[in-house]
Order: structure tokens, then C-alpha cells, then sequence
């Protein structure tokens, strides 16, 4: 039996998850929040409860150390030789990591210089790794990245139609995110249909603050909204996704925003937050529509019409489509985003949406559509940990 | 009867075409270019037979005066009172002129106003219509607006998930060009398909060197590719179309470009030129595809992959689709995209073309679907032309 924990490390954060392999049961779960700060929060569940203390963590390494103390202290293991592996999540593979590697100096060096098409990431997750190798030096670590099952796109939907040499350059290419939860869901989903994930042709929509939809066909990626930065495809919570490109020269000449301004502008200020002027979550947004607020409801209007426009640009791409998934916070748990997305796309693709079963589902497994869909509507969580911990224990062989 | 003359002005060229209406047969037309320079050309069709002569051309103002003079000179009218309407191409009607307008001091002052949506073609406009103003000062002008078919867009599709102070301060919205030529393939896809208008979905493909698509419901436009300006949506020959918006800013990071320099580089130096190193021209690159060039095979294929994705977009949106339309240079004449882009909207859309008659059709109106398709697929050349004469006579009242 083996002890494989899975990590997230943010700039100042820090999720885990520890999973008992191969059973996949979780023992544990966590997260540590302001790390650098005196008030610093450290959050672990025991036997099914949380259990939080505020402190000073003031690096990465210090908050692996607490947390691997207090998975001895609350008995959830007896000894930290019974944690057998590490998984991180790494965010940007760039063409180099096409899947999950085993975690040596030489890997670590070329995702270092990845760092530049990810600049708050890539080094947040090396953070994260040189915390739990120098915690825990004997065990096998593994890197799983978020691009890696997009690599499967073929070049015509991952070149942009610029010059040639920004790609040969500058990697200037469509990498797609949110690979490890795309790829989750698509598979569960076959299962789940008891069909073989070679013979599915599958959307999967992840919508959550970021949010990315992808085109897999028989279990590969062919096409997925977001581009060379998590920024590109449909809205989000504050990001805009697609938008003219030429309206960034525009408005830098009109306002005088710098490259970084514009940046912070189109990922912090624009999407939901920016079309409702109220909030960048959906939930806000929903509470907004309830009261008529205006632009609460052309917020909703406008995400769904970038939803359905994507969903519909797949689906020629794909040509056929047995199942849409959703997942994510808001495909997890917005009823109200689901309906309308999906009697949008009655009329073309023939989706039936079982409105009541739908309008009491949140966060579990289920089958969404009517019996007469002719495309299949799943709610499937999302379980990136699970996949980090899957990789983890298998490239480390134990 | 009445003899109408369709204007198209650009900044050193001049378009005409003069019309019988309500005939709409064509009397002659022609073209001035390089207009400023002593060795300007301009050309007319007398007859059938072009006639060209190169001689100094300084302004505008000489360009009309010298072609009345030759529809003179030639007896296509026996005097220029013949003349009682002229219509303008005006490309960008911003959000105050929703239809084709009569032109007075109000339209010209508001009109011109607008330039700043439209710098490099509201003021070419501009010259053109003062030109024919004091040559022809005692009929009436019309403007026709490049932009005016797509003001029936809702929000939720004209919007951008932007910040929306960029709306009501700028005007960022998207606003949707060739709205002439999708208007009137539109109407005369309906006419051939002998349906009512009101009673279609028709997606319309004008494919040029600038190239958009755009969603027809009952006659309306409710959706468009081209945005805030003529660059974004679908790749073209010079242009990239939509892209991750920061790859703008990350670029000008890279390379030191200024915001004038990105907007060039991605409206002259991308799209097909840029992706295959070889030409603007998709002739050059059907060409390179023959000789086994990989990166006009790959610019071919990424044209494709970029319209299924937006035609499936709108068929989602318009939840059914009756007709898909082909126009633009490419669209009318290059008959292995055209079967490309049909073939991979067969698993989708039932579309099925008769490739038969599909290989040998170019630039004549024809139905290129085979009878059991499920979307009919129409080549119908666009005429811009007659849609500005047809205006000009209605509105003129002569």
C-alpha cells in the first residue's frame, strides 16, 4: 500500500491532497493560504472535520514541514516514511513535457526556463517541489503539467496566423490549460457511458474563475479555448478571453496603459467582473439577474453566448459529439448557467437537458440529459488531485 | 429612368459602377488608382473593352471629374444631368447609422467623427464623396455603411467581457464589416432558395483577402466575425484575426514594438502571408499545396480549422441552419477550400457537397450542395455595387 500525496502550490499557497494507492481513497486534505505572512492559515481535515490554525509560515518549506508534522500528530500516518510519492501540479510544460515526468535536476532546469511563458506559476510550483524534496529527500517526485494532454492538438489548431517566426522565436503557440481536469472529466465521462474512450467524441467544459472548453476526440485533445496564456477563450470571472486583438493597441494609445497594464487589465478587471461592474463570481452575478439587474443579466447572456459559440466551433471541428461534461465550480454547481447553455443548444445539436433533475444537481456524478438527447449532458466533478496522484504512483513505481 | 453611380473611395483608389435603375443593369464601370501620383491609371469599361490611361491624377476631385468627362466622351450618357443619384461605400457607421442615409452637413460632421473607429477609411470616404459633391452638386448622396447590417446584433454578441467604461467612453464594442455583401448574399440566397426571409438561417462566408462570417436569422445579422475593426475573426491574407489578446502585450514586451507597429504587424504582415512565408494570395498558396510546401499545407489547413470553427459557432447560435453561402474572391473561385471547409462540416452538419460540380464553379450563382445535404451550400457572387445603387435610388426618390 502506498501513501502519495498531491500538491498545488500557489505564490502563497499551498493545496494537498494525501490519497492510500491504488485504492484512491483520500486520507486527508488540506491547504495553507498567506504563506509569507504572519497570519498566515493552515487548514487540514481530520477524520472529515477541519481543523485551522493561524500562524507565521513565512516560506513553502516551512508550511511542508507543518503539514507533514501534523499528518503524524492527527495519526493520519504513523510514520512519514509511509508517504511513498509526491505529485505536484505543474502548470506550463511548453512543447518539452507532452506528459508527467518523473522529477529529476535536468527536468527542473527546463521547466525553469519555461517560467517565461508562465511567469507567476511556473516558479510558484518549483517553490511548492523544493519544499517536499527538501522535506522528504528519499521519496520519488513527480511533475504533472497542466498543457500536457493538449499536446495532442495538431498544428492547425495551435498555430496562431502570425508570423511564422514568433513561433520558431518565441513559442508563440496555443498550449490550452486545465489539462489535467479536461482530461479527468472526458475520461470518467466515458466510463460513465460505457463506451471506450477511443470511440468518444467528447466537450468538456471546465468553468470556474478560469474557465477553458475542450474539443477530445477518442481521448486526445484537438482543440481547447484557452491559447498560449490562460487568458484566451471564452469569459471569466475577471478575465476577458477572446476579444479583437486590435483593441489593445487601441487602447493603449487612447489611455496610455503600459503591455503590463493592459495585461492586469484584461486578467484582473474584464470578464464578469468587468461587463456586471458587481463581482466576478457567477453566484453574485446569479443574485444580480434575480434582482434585474441589467448588466448582471447581460453578463450571463454574453457568457453564454461564448459558451455555446465554442461548444458549436467543437462540434463542427469534432464532427459528431457524443457527450458534453460539465465541470468546475460554475459547471459543477451553477444550475441556472447549465439550463441556459444547454436549451441554447437544442435548436443545433439536439441537446435535451432534464430541466428538473438538473435544476437539484450540484457537485456529484450525473447524467443531466433527457433519455431522447442526442448528445449526452454530464455534471462530472472535477478531480485534478486524483490525476496528480494516479501519475505519481505510477512513474514512481511504488 | 434613372441613371445611379455606386462609389467605393478608398485613400488613393476610386471604384464606380454606374447602374440603370430599377433595371440594375450596368452601364459601365471602372477604377482610378493612384490617385496623388503623376502616373495614375485610370480605366473604363466602354463596351465591354477596358480603356486605360495613364496620365498625372493629383486629387480626388480631378479622378471624378475626368471620369464624367469620359461617360461623356464615351456616350454612355449624353449629358451628366442624366446622373440624379450617387451612393457612397462609407465604411464605419459606429452606432449611429443603423441604415443607409441621405448625406447632409449633420451626416458628413457625424460621419466624420467617426474616423477615429475607422482612420484609414472614414476620411478616404470622405475625399471620395466631396469629390462627386462639386462635380455633381445638385443631386442627392447616399452613404452605405460597411458596418450597418450587424447593428441588429444583441448585446450579448456586440459586448465584450471588457471593463465597460471601454464601451461607454471608446465605443469598444464589436461593430462587423462587410455588412453589404452579407447583406445582399443573404437576401439572394433566400430568393434562390425561394423562401421567405424571415423564415431562413443562413450562414454567410465572404472569404477575400479581408474575410468574414456571419449569422443571418430571418434577414438579421445576430452575429459576425470581424469585431471592433476589420482584423479580427477568421485568419485572412494579411491579417491574423482573433488571437490570445496577450500575446499583444507579451510581444511588444519581446520585441519592443509600439502599439502602431503591433497593429501593422498583425494586420499586414500575418494571416496566410504569415503563416506560409510565401504570399497573401491564396492562388500562391493552392499552388505551394500542389508543390508539397508544408507551410502553405499548414496555412491552408489552419484557414479551415478557423471558419468550421465560427460556421459551427453560428449554426449553435442560430439553433438550425439552412443555407451556408460562399462569396469574396475566395469563396467564389477557390474551389479546394471550399470543398475542404465542406467536407469537415459533413459529420457535424450533414452538409454534402456535389464535388463534381463544386470543381469546375466558379463565380456564378449556383447551389454546390448535393440534393440530400443537410444545409444547402450556395456560391453567390456578392455585389456591393448594386446594394449602394439600389439605396441611393430608393432614398433619393430618383
Amino acid at each position: 500500500m502506498s501513501k502519495i500525496i498531491a500538491v498545488n502550490a500557489g505564490s502563497s499557497s499551498l493545496k494537498f491532497q494525501l490519497f492510500n494507492m491504488p485504492e484512491e481513497t483520500v486520507l486527508t486534505s488540506g491547504l495553507v493560504e498567506r504563506i509569507g505572512f504572519e497570519d498566515a492559515v493552515f487548514t487540514i481535515k481530520v477524520n472529515g472535520e477541519k481543523k485551522t490554525t493561524t500562524c507565521p509560515i513565512l516560506d513553502h518549506e516551512k508550511a511542508v514541514s507543518m503539514l507533514l508534522e501534523a499528518l503524524v500528530e492527527h495519526g493520519i500516518v504513523t510514520s512519514l516514511d509511509e508517504i511513498t510519492a509526491a505529485g505536484h501540479r505543474a502548470v506550463h510544460g511548453g512543447e518539452t513535457f507532452k506528459e508527467s515526468v518523473l522529477v529529476d535536476e535536468e527536468v527542473v532546469a527546463e521547466f525553469e526556463s519555461l517560467s517565461e511563458l508562465a511567469p507567476l506559476h511556473n516558479p510558484a510550483g518549483l517553490v511548492g517541489y523544493r519544499a517536499f524534496k527538501k522535506n522528504l529527500p528519499n521519496i520519488k517526485h513527480t511533475f504533472v503539467f497542466d498543457t500536457a494532454f493538449h499536446q495532442t492538438m495538431e498544428p492547425d489548431s495551435y498555430i496562431y496566423p502570425l508570423p511564422m517566426e514568433y513561433y520558431d522565436q518565441y513559442k508563440v503557440r496555443r498550449y490550452g490549460f486545465h489539462g489535467t481536469s479536461h482530461m479527468y472529466v472526458s475520461q470518467r465521462c466515458a466510463e460513465l457511458m460505457n463506451k471506450h474512450l477511443k470511440d468518444t467524441k467528447i466537450i468538456t467544459c471546465h468553468l470556474g474563475n478560469g474557465a477553458s472548453i475542450t474539443a477530445v476526440d477518442g481521448g486526445k485533445s484537438v482543440n481547447t479555448s484557452m491559447g498560449f496564456t490562460p487568458l484566451a477563450g471564452i469569459m471569466m470571472g475577471t478575465r476577458c478571453g477572446d476579444i479583437d486583438p486590435a483593441i489593445v493597441p487601441f487602447l493603449m494609445r487612447k489611455t496610455g496603459m503600459t503591455p503590463d497594464e493592459m495585461d492586469t487589465m484584461m486578467n484582473k478587471k474584464s470578464g464578469m467582473l468587468g461587463v456586471s461592474g458587481i463581482s466576478s463570481d457567477a453566484r453574485d452575478i446569479e443574485n444580480g439577474c434575480k434582482a434585474g439587474n441589467e448588466r448582471a443579466i447581460l453578463t450571463q447572456n454574453l457568457y453564454v453566448n461564448r459558451v455555446i459559440n465554442t461548444v458549436g466551433g467543437y462540434y463542427a471541428q469534432l464532427g459528431g459529439l457524443d457527450a458534453i461534461v460539465f465541470t468546475g465550480g460554475i459547471g459543477e454547481n451553477d444550475v441556472v448557467m447549465r439550463e441556459k447553455i444547454c436549451t441554447k443548444l437544442e435548436g443545433a445539436l439536439g441537446v435535451k437537458l432534464n430541466k428538473e433533475l438538473n435544476s437539484v444537481s450540484r457537485g456529484e456524478e450525473l447524467l443531466l440529459s433527457a433519455p431522447d438527447s442526442k448528445v449526452q449532458v454530464w455534471l462530472i466533478p472535477t478531480n485534478e488531485e486524483l490525476m496528480i496522484a494516479r501519475d505519481a504512483y505510477r512513474l514512481s513505481g511504488c
